[in-house]
């Protein structure tokens, strides 16, 4: 059993990492690394090395996934996989995705001493962000086997072919089929992510088991009216189009307070002409609506689009809808749930489970395997951002929790 | 006493002169002719020769208002003033201002037949719109001797001082005190102009007598609160500030509701980061009230200001009040307007009282003598606009009013 001085070295370890590939960026003074950029390569030799370090062997997959294995003499293993993502957004934190990584690693390396009934292998992915490509989990759905290969076509903004980058990073896409695993050997999934919200810090938690990922509809509409003088126009001869997005936005908001974790959020709003002596003759924007429950989803979804015709129809406006995207609800493996629990349980902190609202490698590996996932707080509910952070104690909660959840799993027939 | 033929006559040359006016731009293929300008020369030269047609004695002053005299024979004769801005907006219509000069003309050649026992002076101003100094009322603020010297040191987009385009003009700057009336000697000043709006329109109505203009509160607004991922922040830690601008927005539409002739405009609308999937962390925004009543404008004013500030702190937003400009109610006066009305009964068109909800030279000159003020139908309720109309039957009624009024106005003691 690992002592507490080891848990405390392995966290500061782990902080320093983080550190170490938050410095392998493309623009200094930010941390922004891409798929299969020169960034990504200095990462991965550091990733590579911290594997071996951990007694992992290591390979790459041609979609430029990382994977480092603690095998098992066990004939006939299943495998237990443990990831997230290596790549980041634009100005991005230190620990979005990559503390999941690590934290295998390091989680690989306090299992060392043992023998488990199971190969632990921990894949760091090359893309969920979807940054270069413009097309997100990249990393994962080759892992998956869900990767469309016509996807090797498409380009970057300095036209260079998905096919192309992973040729300049020293892969091969004609085998990028076999980053498949075959899943009927793999025994799930596990990933350990920042939350990158509030909810765990408002309520003094430091850790979280989540349920599984919220379902999102997406929108972008237009209301037109027509601009007019604001002093010459009455009120009740107005078609106000910026009114009608008020009202819409206050439906929106009233829907979430009748149904507990239902988010709508208006983000992108255009006004035109935008004159301040003007009546709002068009207003562009964008509605997002996310829940954890497909159903309440679904019906909140068909009630905003409802209210919004309804709205527009009232007050003499022209609505467009513009596109109008459906993400189906993700729901998290309930034994491996279970097992998450009784290893926070175990270790003696607060059992909370929650939602998670923002997409991860999780969303596509549960298609093909049971899976779970631990949320660490987030200080100030901040992501996606320098500030980024994590809590030491946390890190070292969740490292606890990890190697209970994995001594219990040796345990599962 | 002039026969319908003659007026429809009439009607025909006030609409010609309006399109000959329209040539008169800065810039091909819209009308566009601002202070003292070439265009502004060029159409005073029309304006001219009109006014010596109707046999008025024509003179400019020295801010560049061209004044046309129909003269009274009798001894110490008082002056009626009657005018409007012969300056344009950007891509403007033909009628805003104009047909108000061009009807006065009109007006002075129906007057021609008789010796009033008043003055008839028909003045163009040459500054209403303020595009060229980004100051409104040039014109008739050296009538009415309210025009502050000091600004004459203003300059344009070219550099050009007010002083200089002036000169430049042919006039001399240090005569501009003397282009002031002394209003011991005036009677009053009556305007006309086209609505702007829809509500003669939307009643079937070809004129209406003003009874003052609007009183006005314009505001810029910031709500900041905190911009946050749309998925991972639950409703209840948002401070989302759309979210406070569009309850800001509702309440203003409510009050108006209360308020018959309040009207309140949120015309500017600019929401950051600005993301569809991204909590809006701060609004920048206008609000436009107008009231007729100064009473009921100043306590909407009071209640928009508290209930923004409530919402911003019910809601854990900055409420930032970058500026707030508070412009008074312009009341006509009523023996005009009842002279006014009693014409409009004579010549059989029905009578409505209207507030103006635009500004017009009438609010500087009412401040210094009895004014009054007619509108003529917009038709669609269109105006700053290359697609802004007057109806020819609406000109004839309109100059049948003005000639009654003219007529009666001798009469009065």
């Amino acid at each position: 059993m690992a002592s507490d001085n080891q848990f405390s070295e392995l966290v500061n370890e782990i902080l320093s990492q983080c550190d170490q590939l938050a410095a392998c960026t493309g623009h200094t003074g930010i941390i922004h690394r891409t798929f299969l950029s020169q960034p990504m390569l200095r990462a991965h030799a550091l990733v590579e090395q911290w594997m071996q370090d951990a007694g992992m062997t290591v390979r790459k997959d041609a979609m430029g996934n990382i994977i480092g294995r603690k095998s098992s003499s066990r004939k006939n293993a299943p495998v237990l996989l443990m990831g997230s993502h290596l790549d980041t957004v634009p100005d991005a934190g230190k620990y979005d995705g990559i503390l999941g990584v690590i934290m295998g690693i390091a989680l690989a390396k306090l299992m060392a001493e043992r023998d488990y009934p199971f190969h632990f292998d921990v894949i760091g992915f090359s893309d969920e962000e979807g940054v270069r490509f413009k097309m997100s989990y990249l990393g994962s759905l080759a892992v998956a086997g869900l990767f469309d290969l016509k996807n090797l076509e498409k380009t970057d903004s300095n036209g260079i072919s998905m096919a192309g980058a992973i040729k300049n990073f020293g892969l091969n896409p004609e085998e990028v089929k076999q980053a498949a695993y075959d899943f009927s050997k793999v025994a799930g999934f596990i990933e350990f992510h920042i939350e990158q919200g509030p909810v765990l810090e408002s309520e003094n938690l430091p850790l979280g088991i989540v349920t599984g990922l919220v379902g999102q509809t997406r929108g972008r509409f237009t209301f037109r009216g027509l601009a007019a003088h604001a002093g010459t126009v009455p009120m009740n001869l107005r078609q106000d189009a910026f009114m009608g997005l008020s009202e819409l936005a206050m439906f929106m908001e009233d829907l979430t307070r009748k149904n507990e974790g239902l988010l709508a959020t208006v983000g992108m709003v255009n006004v035109k002409p935008g004159g301040s002596n003007v009546i709002p003759g068009e207003v562009y924007f964008s509605i997002d609506v996310r829940d954890g429950d497909q159903a309440v989803l679904d019906r909140a979804t068909s009630e905003i689009i409802a209210a919004a015709q309804k709205i527009a129809n009232r007050r003499n406006l022209e609505m467009v809808t513009e596109n109008l995207e459906h993400q189906a609800v993700v729901t998290c493996n309930e034994p491996l749930m279970q097992n998450l629990q009784s290893a926070v349980e175990a270790n003696g902190f607060p059992v909370r489970r929650l939602v998670s609202g923002a997409g991860h490698d999780l969303a596509i590996l549960s298609k093909v395997t049971p899976s779970a996932m631990l949320f660490l707080r987030s200080p100030g509910g901040i992501s996606h951002n320098p500030i980024e952070s994590v809590l030491p104690q946390d890190v070292e909660a969740a490292l606890k929790v990890g190697l209970t959840f994995l001594n219990n799993f040796a345990l599962t027939p």
